[in-house]
């Protein structure tokens, strides 16, 4: 028997009209390379949007050709995260950060027939671009930079398309809720990245999910600034979500220095933000300069957050860092930090623990540890720990054309994420470490990221990365690669003191490296490979 | 180009293994008739809903079979919301209230196999199970009433059966998830009862609705009790919402007089309670007896909140009543009276006027109106009024077996409500009428739900309806029909005097006639049938 219900797709064209009938007052503030601002109203940016999927039909991109963007948090990278999937093309957001090499890669593996680039970004894209004969236009976002412009035919000006371009009337359409509506590429730290295909469907669920009170929670009344990449992993879908909530938007262009972002969140009074902790750490000394009490909430995510930091800003701004959870695979939303009631009478060291845990599944994710050579399925103890491996309606299936081979995907297919975490009894998942990072000592694992975020506590360490370096009794042992506050200096002996009554003795580093930073992915994460190479053949005292 | 994204359904089994996994530890209490109270964890009843899966088979329910309920609100009576859907199976809530006529019809309609009654409501079920060849079972759930069990083959007792069965092992699966979940009668004034039937998805959908911030907001936080009925429209989806969120659950049980609901939200520190206007009008003169602080939130629908009830609860309690509006056909939610940001400068009268307006679509769902004659769409001015008709995953498509012949549909297969309203340039829609009770005169529309919320403003009035009489001239004017309060009365001169100020003048009613009380149907609204076959041939005053 079925249900008698209308069959309404899941699909973007919702999210899209539902912002340019009920939100049209809105505002989208988007900071200028030149230290000025734009600023569009809802309605008139859904105009645009409407001559947008004008241009892409002008301009012959196929039915459900992939469109690429090459840009910054702007309002106008958000016209094409809707004009695309809107009349049925696939958004493809491009990482900037990529390597020349893995960009082409990238943007041709995708097939992208037209690429819309930032003009501050023109020189970063613009001389790959005779290595991409599939791209027939690249469409210049004039940002007010002053990169010169090629004379090219392929190029073209935003405005100038727009300007020329009729708005599409009526309604946009979108039946198939399973096609593709954006993709994004994985930045793995090995091998080529592989591209995720996002559907209608899992968009708009994962969008939903962005509402909920238990999640990030996004209302009409707030003012929303994404400093997450909208190349990355579609800045943790907050864009879609603020159009859907009918929240007013901030974007902070290319410039993120701390000194920019405070005075974005003042000037605007930014209630929710979002970023990776190394954004956090940098604007961590500003946060008394300014008057930042319209901010609620501060998402946190991309790698896990350091204790420290997280009560710096609960202590000095009444606000604690809120950690999520995820991955391009994931869209990325799977796991949040909200604290559970059960800790209501938890000691403030126990708090401190609990919020910068990863949390729990959000509604519609499933989650399960699974030990990382037998896949045999590991209890929520919180001592035990496994690799994560996700499930649900938002959590890729395969990667684009098959890369990969299904190699990250269990036979019940579920995804494997690589991540390794121990769950406590109520669902909060604590991550431990990579299956990739983690030292195998004397038959026992140890978590770096565990090992890491303790010894981020030490007051003189300013960051910190482990791994594992050979051993001829235990195979494996763990190296403190250790950057020092400015001026400071730390031996392996008081580092050892200091873990001692924090971690098993087993997991106590067997060395110690001052280093002037731990190397970064194009994403912002701890890059061990790079670490592990740089230390290979080291040397351990006896 | 399809979306590479895991193929999982929205199906409710997701919401049972979520609770179990997640919030084992939550809790259930429901308030006995004896005046006690049943307690049991989330983990407790979920291994009861697990033995239930079993009973289902022993009992040999088909694998679609219809599992009626006959219940109070109750912790049991949730146990079947889940059971019954997450083996195949589909629920069906029967309204307590109806015509033992409508009774039988609806249960043979539906095709009934079981019935499960409480028992202290056997004695309105059973006399008439004799007409029920189809209902092969009578579960009774004993909830401690005193009400004679029939010695009948047909009756079975719930705890023994449970006691009896092995709990279901595993996962429950529900793959299509367009598949029926539940499904329920809408208790229309007029013809017999029409059968909504809910999907999987729709209901999957719509309890992810229940957790966004800008409507219901559960979170894990709270503790929810809901007053509006379960068998009225899945209690406006909060039983599955609050599952999914992982609150803890107070059940009211049989008893809803205004002391004991005061008294469970005092005793068990409620958050979060819903229910129609007039209990909330009748628990009003005892809010300030107890300590209710705990509530944040107050939803109330069902029919329009009165201005003066919704600012008493208000001034009085610091928690206004929040509009939600919607019909059995809409699962409910349709829209809420969540205050937009553009009010943050609005007066307290602007304010109070506000929060009684039906407010905005949920996402998901879109709305218009349409003049009920031609079907012409209406402006979003706030002043040209027309049908509410509206569109969604969780808005029924048609009747359970081709009822009413589609005539409730559009032909684009939107539903049409039957409401009328305005709605503001912000999409916040504000009922003014029902199509069948708007009065035509002169050839413009009078809104009698308008009209009656301005004269229930009126300090003498306790409760208004209006319907219209026929007039020579007009065609058809106003009558209304006043509860005054205790000991006072009230002119027709008194009442336009008052009503000038507020409305049109030709809205001014003909005539006036103070009643006893306003007659209502079964699920608590203004039966205006009623009083317009008690008002037939009326002659107005010259």
């Amino acid at each position: 028997m079925l249900g008698l219900m209308q069959d309404r797709p899941l699909s973007l064209p919702h999210v899209f009209h539902r912002a340019e009938q009920l939100f049209g007052h809105k505002r989208m503030v988007t900071a200028r390379p030149d230290g000025g601002e734009d600023v569009v109203t809802v309605a008139q940016w859904a105009e645009r949007v409407r001559r947008l999927a004008t241009v892409l039909d002008t301009l012959g991109v196929s039915a459900d050709g992939r469109v690429g963007t090459f840009c910054w948090n702007t309002s106008r990278h958000l016209e094409l995260y809707l004009a695309a999937p809107c009349t049925g093309r696939v958004l493809h957001t491009l990482n900037i950060r990529l390597h020349p090499d893995q960009l082409v890669y990238v943007a041709e593996h995708a097939g992208d027939e037209v690429v819309f680039v930032d003009r501050s970004l023109l020189s970063l894209f613009w001389p790959h671009v005779d290595r991409l004969p599939g791209v027939r236009h690249v469409v210049v976002l004039d940002d007010g930079s002053d990169t010169e412009i090629p004379d090219d035919p392929r190029i073209r000006d935003h405005e100038e398309l727009l300007a020329a371009a009729e708005p599409f009337a009526g309604r946009f359409v979108v039946e198939d809720e399973n096609s593709a509506a954006a993709m994004c590429y994985t930045s793995g730290t090995t091998g080529n990245p592989k591209g995720v295909v996002y559907s209608h469907r899992s968009t708009m669920l994962h969008s939903l999910i962005t509402l909920i009170a238990d999640g990030p929670a996004l209302s009409e009344r707030d003012v929303v600034m994404p400093v997450v990449p909208m190349f990355h992993a579609n800045a943790w879908g907050l864009p879609y979500g603020c159009l859907l909530a009918g929240t007013d938007l901030v974007f902070p262009g290319p410039d993120l220095s701390p000194a920019a972002l405070v005075d974005l969140v003042e000037r605007h009074r930014v209630t929710i933000t979002g970023g990776v902790p190394t954004i956090w750490m940098n604007v961590l000394p500003l946060i008394d300069t300014r008057d930042l009490s319209s901010l609620r909430t501060i998402f946190c995510g991309g790698s896990a957050i350091p204790k420290a930091l997280c009560e710096e800003y609960r202590t000095r701004l009444g606000v604690p860092l809120l950690h999520i959870w995820g991955m391009t695979e994931t869209s990325p939303i799977g796991t949040m930090g909200v604290l559970g009631s059960h800790l209501d009478d938890a000691s403030d060291e126990e708090l401190a623990a609990a919020r910068v845990r990863q949390g729990r599944p959000m509604p519609l994710v499933e989650m399960r540890i699974a030990d990382p050579e037998t896949g045999e399925q590991m209890p929520w103890d919180d001592h035990a720990s496994g690799e994560v491996q996700a499930a649900g309606p938002w959590i890729a299936s395969e990667y684009f054309r098959g890369e990969g081979g299904g190699s990250q995907f269990t036979d019940d297919g579920w995804l494997k994420t690589g991540d390794v975490a121990t769950v406590d009894p109520y669902g909060s998942f604590r991550l431990v470490d990579r299956t990739k990072d983690l030292i195998k000592s004397g038959g026992e694992w140890i978590g770096t990221v565990e090992l890491e975020n303790e010894i981020m506590a030490h007051p003189k360490v300013a960051e910190a990365a482990v791994i594992g370096v050979a051993h001829p009794q235990w195979v494996e042992r763990p190296l403190a690669c250790v950057v020092v506050e400015e001026g400071q200096t730390l031996t392996l002996d008081e580092l050892r003191e200091f873990l001692e009554a924090r971690v098993a003795k087993w997991w106590l580093p067997d060395a110690l490296e001052l280093i002037d930073e731990v190397p970064k992915t194009s994403v912002g994460k701890f890059s061990k490979k790079t670490l592990r190479e740089r230390f290979d053949g080291y040397a351990l005292p006896d």
